[in-house]
């Protein structure tokens, strides 16, 4: 089982943590020390020695930071997590709700003067640092080694595990081709620097186990214009992949790294929202010209080869058979006999019995009436709810070797209301118009963001998280630079993967997203099309929606017609591989409406 | 008669002032002269004084500047011009296609090495000339005066009409408490300076006639933080004015603009995309820091009174029964029996017929089968067309005092075909996606552009244009700073005017536009409403929409409702209006689908 339900927050430890910390900061001469959840990789997932928030404050999010001043420590949370941390920190600790209060502005404000804050330049970016500054006023910024590493006396070592190759039949180009091309790009620059495990373990076709849920290695990396790449990691990482780097790969130990960007003739290329400032410090005091430009990897690694989307596709049908079985079980059982957690087990042996189960993506949000309407919820047995009449929300997926799978459905347990099933067609619609959307080439995310909207502002209804996430090839995911929102400028490219994820949240009651990842793909040219190049959706997940939930009278023919052709579509890629019960329960739930 | 029909352009004129321009450019050590079309009011309609480009090339279109070399003289013109630059200027003149290809770009490519470019710096932006400068390379930019000035000996006088008052009962605020209003707005600025010849008959309440179709007063001023207003305009303009600016207004004659901006103590707030670079240079040249910010004025002249848009409902109304009668008339004619100039000189005369006409809002679009397709189409004698079977698109617009309006029809002459009738529904679809959306509050225009769109899409077809406008208060036509556009990143908020008008082009067989007015307004909230604050518009064009040219069979019945929903308040609002033949016309014009 990937998944545990414990609570891993200790709030009890904050405040001799925090005391010790101020100790710290004190022998220093500093007014304050930033905490941030992130390690030096920016990841969504750290390793248990880089949870140095979760370890000084007990808050457990996917995102934040602790600001620690002698005489206050804000913990700055955004919309998910305002309840959450309340149960999780101690009093010591003082809530701020982020972005709406700026931690520059923040500390200007309660420091109320001059002061001296410090950082570890390993965990901000260049980027982060350089906003922090200007809105620092009269506050001063120090870079310093990690005060929590001092005073935390059992911190666990870096993470160890074994690198393994990502065979070249999967990732549909062999490495040293990515590289090679690669560096024909960097222009005036000498080298680019990539310290994004995504983007390392994209360009290098390896995988590894560093952190849960995503299949990264750690490390970081300087491809050179030349097409060499040195790869700062430590070697007994390596060893299991044999010859598989190649010989113009370096491999050099961690250490090495801020030593060797010290001695490169620059110009050297970086980007500013990713890469640790102590990077371009390092480059800056040697004097070596830097230039600022997105991660080299972020958008081919974006756009997937043939290769990838055929294993995406095969890992989606067996995520869609085992999905369909966890349905089958789900609607066999009496309404109110299950707890969400028993709802996450089924699902995840499942997905296991496939035998391909790497990990899971993500923890399974398993969210039952109100908690449903949490949109970050992750059940724990203090949380854990019965599924009683009304609406489930599941919300999972799965790592496999081909590919990476993302879902979300929305369950009727028993009976469903008027109220309920309003909300549901209308976020349906809102599925149905991206899945089914052509558009000229050239719109990014921002451009269709709407168009998944304007069934529920219609009815009053919206939704607060964006319509969808880019998703890796067996690694995050969650992976840019691609998203189908307000925030998403990058034009959308054939071969990139994509969540159509609308969803409807009545805080209190009961929560609606209905999930499937789609592929980019160029359109075939109808008669009469006078655009000359356009782009539509190729729908990747497999698994039948709710019929039970949908208000008929709400939604055109189109979108009728739509449903009814994907659930077609279901019955004939998961038919064949589901058995007895299942596959009578799937015919049943791809009926026409 | 407000529309003439002529030819006003000369291409034969064109090399004779190209070689005194020339020899103008060697007296000076020139390698280069930029000639603009704008004035030093970056407006849409220049004086006759102003119209360079005009003089000089041929080139009449509304956009576009020439920069003539030693050895070549391009003409830059956007893609709606390429045709009519062909026809209007003489083979010394090359025509580039622009903004494909940027000015800088052009002259280092064209020069190959370095040069002198020269500009007069009334004619040209703050930003334009800083964008220059960054793409100019090893070509440097001189500012001179105006070479065209030099060499055109029978150039008109500048625009010297009498100004008059807007009542403050038709602009809903006295134009005092505008003045005090704003000049409260401005931080830490000493004054702002403004050059926008809408932004400042909107301040004063005043109106004049200094340019065709848009009642404007040429001049500049400058907004004191005090509250007090520096007005730089010929003192016999506003002798009819008689006490209305009052005492806290000061008259200046425009030649004590730049040196009273020279005596003035700072920061000084400009607009860049607006101000003449003389203006910047001056204050720099000074020492005076200077603010960049929006025009002070743009936001609330944007956001109309009541008083305004009670205005704009009347001069609806007012323009809605002309169209009515002008569209009764059009129908009763035979098949090819009118011609476009036939059809400009009826919809004219019928808006004269009210006898509230202060002038056309723009030259009447007058487009019968393949000239419906190009999109700025202006009918002269030479290019009018019989008006046959097929489709004529209409699009205009009066200039009221209470209001300015902008409406296109397209309207089936005979029987219709398949294909028009299809793109016309289409279209149709997006216009009504637009009308009736009701929105959270808080986004622009670029997040529902795509609303208009989708349903052209899905057919493989699109529009090369936004999709609305801003508009004024018997000001301009087109009015910022919100725009219904992929580049609309201004929030819409209550009182803003806009255009609503998708259209279709097939080039060379007919063009489709449909086009209304909307108001954006506080939307009453829903029953079970969960987003806090939403808008929506409310219409302003009331004018059947040719029913004969909808294929019903692609409405869905939310959209066929709307429809008939307009129809019928089309009829309650403007049957009233007419009489006899075209009440009976409007009627079955009106009748439900």
């Amino acid at each position: 089982m990937f998944q545990s339900f414990s609570e891993t927050s200790s709030p009890e430890q904050g405040p001799p943590r925090l005391a010790a910390l101020r100790a710290e900061m004190a022998r220093d001469g500093l007014d304050g020390f930033i905490i941030p959840r992130a390690d030096a990789h920016q990841g969504e997932y750290v390793a248990d020695r880089d949870s140095r928030l979760a370890w000084l404050t007990g808050f457990t999010g996917s995102a934040g930071f602790c600001v620690a001043l002698a005489d206050m420590a804000g913990v700055f949370i955004d919309s998910r997590y305002r309840v959450q941390v309340r149960a999780q920190v101690a009093d010591v600790f003082t809530p701020v709700d982020w972005p709406e209060t700026s931690l520059g502005e923040w500390i200007c404000d309660t420091l109320n003067g001059p002061g001296v804050v410090g950082f570890d330049p390993w965990l901000h970016t260049v980027s982060q640092i350089r906003e922090l500054e200007e809105s620092a006023g009269r506050v001063t910024l120090r870079r310093t080694d990690n005060l929590v590493d001092r005073i935390w006396e059992d911190q666990p070592p870096p993470p160890a595990t074994s690198a393994f190759e990502q065979p070249v039949d999967l990732t549909g180009e062999p490495h040293e081709s990515k590289i090679t091309g690669l560096a024909q790009t960097l222009g005036a620059a000498t080298c680019a620097v990539l310290t994004l495990p995504d983007s390392i373990c994209w360009l290098l076709n390896i995988r590894g186990d560093d952190v849960p849920r995503t299949p990264f290695v750690h490390g970081f990396a300087i491809l050179h214009a030349s097409g060499e790449v040195t790869f700062f990691c430590d070697a007994a990482k390596l060893a299991n992949l044999g010859d598989h780097l190649g010989p113009k790969m370096r491999v050099a130990p961690v250490d090495a790294f801020l030593p060797t960007l010290a001695s490169i003739a620059g110009p050297v290329r970086i980007d500013p929202a990713s890469c640790p400032v102590i990077v371009a410090d390092t480059l800056a005091g040697h004097q070596t010209d830097i230039i600022e430009a997105q991660d080299p990897c972020a958008l081919p690694k974006a756009c997937k080869t043939e290769a990838e989307l055929e294993g995406a596709r095969a890992a989606h049908l067996r995520d869609g058979a085992a999905m369909a079985r966890f349905l089958c079980w789900l609607d066999s059982q009496p309404v109110a006999s299950l707890t969400e957690i028993d709802v996450v087990r089924q699902l995840e042996s499942e997905r296991a019995a496939t035998n391909a189960l790497r990990d899971i993506s993500f923890d399974t949000i398993s969210g039952a009436g109100p908690n449903g309407a949490i949109v970050h919820y992750r059940v724990t047995e203090k949380t854990n709810r019965k599924v009683a009449q009304g609406l489930l929300l599941v919300d999972s997926g799965g790592q496999y070797v081909d590919g990476t799978t993302d879902i979300t459905r929305t369950i009727a347990i028993g009976e469903a209301g008027a109220e309920e099933r309003r909300a549901f067609t209308l976020v349906l619609k809102g599925m149905i118009a991206i899945s089914r959307l052509r558009w000229p080439k050239g719109l990014a995310g921002r451009d269709m963001d709407a168009l998944a909207r304007v069934a529920l502002w219609d009815h009053g209804l919206d939704y607060g998280h964006g319509t969808g996430h880019g998703v890796g090839s067996y690694l995050s995911v969650h992976e840019g630079p691609q998203r189908l929102a307000r925030t998403g400028t990058v034009p959308f490219m054939p071969g990139m993967i994509l969540s159509n994820e609308p969803g409807f949240y009545k805080e209190g009651a009961f929560g609606i997203r209905i999930e499937n990842l789609i592929i980019v793909e160029r359109a075939d040219a109808l008669p009469g099309q006078t655009v000359p190049e356009m782009f539509t959706f190729e729908t990747l997940t497999y698994v039948p929606i709710d019929t039970r939930l949908i208000d008929e009278s709400l939604l055109t023919s189109a979108e009728r017609d739509w449903l009814n052709t994907y659930h077609g579509d279901v019955l004939s890629r998961i038919g064949p591989l589901v058995e007895g019960d299942v596959a009578l329960w799937l015919a049943k739930a791809c009926t026409p409406i």
